[in-house]
């Protein structure tokens, strides 16, 4: 689906989100997959097709009168490369659903390393709700999970990689239950654990790309000009982009500019077309050498590697009034 | 339509949710109301009533395919008893909408007195979404706000009154949009401002009155069996009844009891008629000689009071396995 990324003695790592799907040889059913808390096991629960009670038309997921529940089952797996590109994928899961937080899988994964601490924020789905958990590793062998970081519906964390006025910050997107809104908040901390201060960072806009839904992407950078964060957007039509956004290096409450149009966009065909497309969806990339380079979720389907210069991020950012 | 509650320098004090209402001359129009941050000003957008893009289904919001907004603008207002019965109501607003966060009203207070310093976290309703925000007083002239303490969409929160296990606790009732859940949270706290480890403490139960949404009413108080939370259900028809619930003095995430059935229900006729009924809505008690005074909203329309026995809330709760 997509990755975190981070450098990990002196190799390329990515946190994977591997979705896995039932396997369902009978056409009149569709399969839907959970790990089930109280049995400590995995369940799955077939749909009758010709059932009109249920709604089956998006792929990810099937509404009944009783249940919204996952056609897919995510959990989080490494792949290790020295240059980059080519990766060599573990064959165990690196972090799998293991409590009732996580019942219907865990998702979208974002690495921030601060001091010797690789911080793993990931979304954990459940029938209770749409939470952001927290686990740390040093040595991407041992994770210890630290619990709900963020009360549902709230997903798209990423921190940041050090403190800004003596207090840890991170991005996060609640949904908005009552007002159908989801967008980008920003939130402090002192210990990475416990939350507030929270604040509407950035609302959707009126333009064509960004008018249903924002969260961030990566977690931010820090670079000549201040805080440097890729975050996605998508249409009212479900279409996901990639777009830039500068904030003060010494209060990232405060947008200095944003991307008017996206920086990158769904063109190539394993973007438009997959499990669920047009999409990019970002969590992690790599500043280095001038150049971002990008590993994202193509069409929820395949992880793609994409590099931007930094100069052609700067030349597209307009500055806020 | 309710208020916490607390004795304050000998004499009890309640902080009301006062709901204003436009005054409307004209039958074709609904109006309604909110406090525009950007311009620091009131204002009230009419609707015309023939509108059928518009629902006026529910008195308490209008909503149309642009916005929902609220036919009423909540504040808080002090007012003041040396028995506990007759009040005087303050001419002047304690807390009056006052930013972004704000915009619809503030509403449903709860005081929890900590050391020296009065806690008051009160809902946020604004087009951004429904969070709660913290404020503090010592002497209930000045009022410092301490910002959003939960994110949208997150009400009925009551901190506790002292730390256990070295850790501040609330209550709290995160609203889930994807999987419309609505149930009793518990988080922690080492500052009161930064919430993490959140737990769901409570489930809505199949039983015919608390199957629709719960969260929690008054701050909880300990007695020698624990701690002690008059909380709040709503069955599916969205009539509110209040219910017992007792946890583990030392770990306030276990439930030990709960009441089987209702202790308060609306049967009077001012809890079954008003603004919106049938509601009895609780967010503050004075727990003083064995007895459980209750100040409490009535069909949001009035503030009500009543007496429970402690040894009757005893009574009624069932130990859970």
């Amino acid at each position: 689906m997509n990755c975190g990324v981070t450098r990990f003695e002196g190799e390329v790592l990515l946190l994977l989100r591997v979705a896995e799907i039932p396997i369902n040889d009978n056409p009149d059913v569709v399969s839907t997959i959970m790990y089930n808390a109280a049995k400590g096991d995995i369940e799955i629960i077939n749909f009758d097709k010709n059932r009109e009670d249920v709604n089956f038309a998006d792929p990810r997921f099937v509404e009944s009168p009783e249940i919204r529940i996952l056609t897919s089952i995510s959990h989080l797996r490494l792949a290790r490369s020295k240059e980059g590109i080519h990766f060599d994928i573990e064959e165990e899961p690196a972090m799998f659903p293991a409590n009732k937080y996580e019942e219907f899988g865990i998702e979208d994964p974002r690495i921030t390393l601060i001091d010797d601490t690789y911080y793993i924020n990931y979304s954990a789905i459940a029938p209770l709700g749409v939470t952001t958990c927290l686990a740390t590793t040093k040595d991407f062998k041992r994770f210890e999970r630290k619990g709900v970081i963020f009360t549902p519906d709230n997903k798209d964390i990423a921190i940041f990689p050090e403190k800004i006025k003596g207090k840890y910050w991170a991005f996060n997107r609640p949904a908005s239950a009552e007002y159908k809104r989801r967008e980008m908040w920003i939130s402090q901390s002192s210990n990475l654990e416990e939350w507030g201060n929270h604040q509407l960072l950035l609302e959707v806009n009126q333009s064509d790309w960004d008018n249903g839904r924002i969260g961030c992407s990566s977690p931010p950078f820090l670079i000549d000009e201040g805080w440097l964060e890729i975050y996605h957007a998508a249409d009212d039509n479900d279409r996901y982009c990639l777009g830039a956004l500068l904030l003060d290096r010494n209060d990232p409450t405060r947008v200095l500019a944003k991307s008017a149009r996206p920086i990158m966009e769904p063109v190539a065909s394993y973007e438009r077309w997959g499990f669920y497309g047009p999409v990019i969806f970002n969590c992690g990339c790599l500043f280095e050498d001038g150049i971002v380079k990008l590993y994202y979720g193509a069409a929820d389907t395949s992880v793609a590697y994409a590099e931007i210069r930094m100069e052609d991020i700067l030349a597209e950012l307009e500055w806020v009034k």
